[in-house]
């Protein structure tokens, strides 16, 4: 029971060098997160200097840890089934400032940096631009830049 | 099937008062929400003054609706599987100023004032106060009343 503990232990500690913190980590604060019975958690992407919320994705522990080694937001593409570095097709690369985790530790956020100032696919700000008003989805944000402009290069 | 339409559209606009809008609603923005399979929406509650991030909660139909009725942040509590009044027990309530919805309406932002200023059960403002520091989660933020406070009335 306890060599099996230290093994588990040994495993978790497996060292790896991030670039956002500059020291080599242990993957200690990923067994932490309680990720769904499909291995993802949610992950809010807020403005780090605003506090705007721009956009809301998941992630499953991979693309967490490779949010934390590279500095820039990776989420998993529930949709298309893999690994989605934000801005791989759009150049709309999201620089993560800081990382948190909540209370019970199943969401997390991030405090980016949106390149481009642009996080949503319509090619708005935010993705939240839908505002409720007298019972109906208002869009309430310009289009900064045509979809077709940002996707087909 | 055009009747079928007409059916629909009338059940639909079945109408209600809300005091956030001061008017009848139709439920045509709840039919747009894409609920997962289990019925229910993410929420992220965020401060309507400051912009911080307060918490996060899951919300099915019926909360939604009293939320924009009621003009209170009504949530979906799994873990007690029935409707959680945010502050019934703590008298934390959140006062909804905002209510949002994404682009692909799978995710609902609200802007709230969080009476008492303390969102999370652990007795702080905010739940998301676990910083990624050095491979660690680290505390960064203060508690600001005991839970046993909070709770135990």
């Amino acid at each position: 029971m306890r060599s099996e503990e230290v093994l588990k232990s040994s495993i978790s500690r497996f060292l790896y060098a991030s670039p956002l913190t500059g020291m080599t980590m242990s993957e200690q604060w990923l067994d932490e997160i309680k990720w769904t019975d499909d291995g993802l958690v949610p992950a809010i992407a807020q403005d780090a200097e605003t506090g705007e919320i721009l956009m809301f994705a998941w992630m499953n522990r991979e693309s967490l840890k490779l949010t934390a080694e590279l500095g820039h937001a990776v989420y998993w593409s529930r949709s298309r089934g893999k690994l989605w570095h934000k801005g791989e097709e759009s150049g709309h690369v999201q620089t993560v400032h800081d990382i948190r985790v909540d209370c019970d530790k199943d969401v997390v956020l991030i405090k980016i940096d949106q390149k481009g100032g642009i996080a949503c696919h319509t090619g708005r700000r935010s993705c939240f631009f839908n505002q409720l008003d007298s019972g109906h989805w208002q869009s309430v944000a310009p289009v900064l830049k045509d979809p077709s402009e940002i996707y087909d290069k």
